[in-house]
């Protein structure tokens, strides 16, 4: 396994860690000042810099992107619904390359409303992220398919296990890998033989903590080292299937890392991922 | 598939659907006025009315108890805390053949205190239940397995999907079951195949449904029909089976059902078994 605080370079911040108190551009000068050379930005937080402002201050800064945040949402309850998350996935393929980003995180949607399909909305994701790897394999930008916890399924994202993402990934051939967030998958008994399978399509490594006990099921994660989760277990699994990339932690803390001083908060991060990951 | 408007016996209370305003007497009490024939208990509402006490009053109503609530809690962070937790759940069996019950629930545990290890936590499951099916295997009590829903493996299931409760009976042998509760599986993408699996082994099958949003991890079940699952597809898989036996109502809402009067509850338990599941 890789010795992290060896490799600082490859720490990645998903800047939802610190969205609630800073702007795009005071995060990457934040990245800049804290010797954080990656970063994961949401396209809330492009839009309301501009994307162009957004790619020119990564340049500027010297940043990588390690992946953009996000694409999916495919299942809707008509066609028309379907077709506009697809032009809207498009888009953000877009985005992704004018930013420079590696790859395209898939939050793939749950059930469309009042349904209770959930093989159907599986379906549905498999023909959306098809329709948008159209768009993307041409111009080189990868799909990464990120599985959500389970309790998820309904309402962000019915890809929920590791398994589900390979065999997508089987079906839809080159151009699309996987995300792994150890938040999401820690419980999956089946997780190191699908770690083993994903092998070089593992396009990204996320960390976090899940916290005992966890108060609300979207905005309380952990910090690394203050939770359940065997983060260097996974990693080393991660490790051992070939993939020497990044570590990107995301962390959404309403009621802890949020309220914080982001600076803190980024000290914090870099500490963690030396001494926790 | 049955049809279950024609079989109102098959309809069973688990006792924590109305227990925040009603002792289990009331309970037995309500179920035989409302034409309940079968109750799941809680063993803290046992001890409360009193063992023999309540195994009266079951009988004396005629009721069935297709299930006990429920054993298990094996995992500890030493071997004193495992055997307590084998002793504990071998008096439980001792109460589950006193009140005449079908099964007892077994609600595996999580990780003990300060673990990370959720590997070597379902190690402990294993062993736990293997010892005190050597109690219960000679008495002819059946344990049933209850694979919990993912978002519960740190502090209360470590057995989260039905693919590893079925391994568990694959390795444990005879006298060792599961019970099917939807809330926990219905987001499984192998359930179908999970569930034929299990086949004879099925030994409950539990319903509520999933509320969009849930506000709450552990008290916001909702009532059968107003949430996103597909009850009576996985009941229909459940019965392809060979499963033929109860459908238990098991609903845990602190902020709407456990507000209502309990006669409301169960007479929309009725309707809703009838009609929804």
């Amino acid at each position: 396994m890789r010795d992290l605080a060896a490799h600082p370079d490859l720490l990645s911040l998903n800047t939802a860690t610190v969205r609630e108190r800073w702007t795009l551009p005071q995060i990457i000068e934040g990245c800049a000042r804290h010797g954080i050379r990656a970063i994961a930005p949401w396209r809330d937080q492009v839009a309301a810099c501009g994307l162009e402002a957004a790619a020119r201050l990564i340049r500027t800064h010297g940043l990588r992107v390690n992946g953009y945040c996000r694409g999916g949402m495919f299942p809707a309850a008509d066609a028309a619904g379907r077709a506009a998350a697809i032009a809207d996935n498009r888009r953000a393929v877009d985005e992704a390359l004018a930013l420079g980003a590696e790859c395209l995180i898939l939050v793939v949607g749950g059930l469309p409303a009042g349904s209770r399909d959930i093989a159907g909305a599986r379906r549905q994701v498999q023909d959306g992220i098809a329709a948008v790897l159209d768009h993307a394999r041409p111009q080189g930008l990868k799909l990464a398919i990120e599985p959500l916890h389970p309790m998820y399924a309904a309402d962000r994202a019915c890809v929920n296990t590791l398994a589900q993402a390979n065999d997508l990934c089987d079906a839809l051939g080159d151009g699309v890998g996987v995300a792994v967030d150890v938040y999401h998958v820690w419980w999956d008994p089946a997780l190191e033989r699908e770690i083993a399978r994903a092998g070089r399509r593992i396009l990204g490594f996320h960390v976090c903590d899940w916290l005992v006990p966890t108060t609300d099921m979207l905005l309380d994660r952990g910090m690394m080292g203050d939770g359940v989760i065997d983060i260097p277990r996974i990693r080393g699994w991660v490790e051992a299937a070939g993939y020497a990339d990044c570590v990107e932690v995301e962390i959404f803390s309403a009621r802890n890392w949020w309220q914080r001083d982001p600076d803190e908060v980024l000290q914090t991060v870099r500490e963690r991922y030396a001494s926790v990951c």
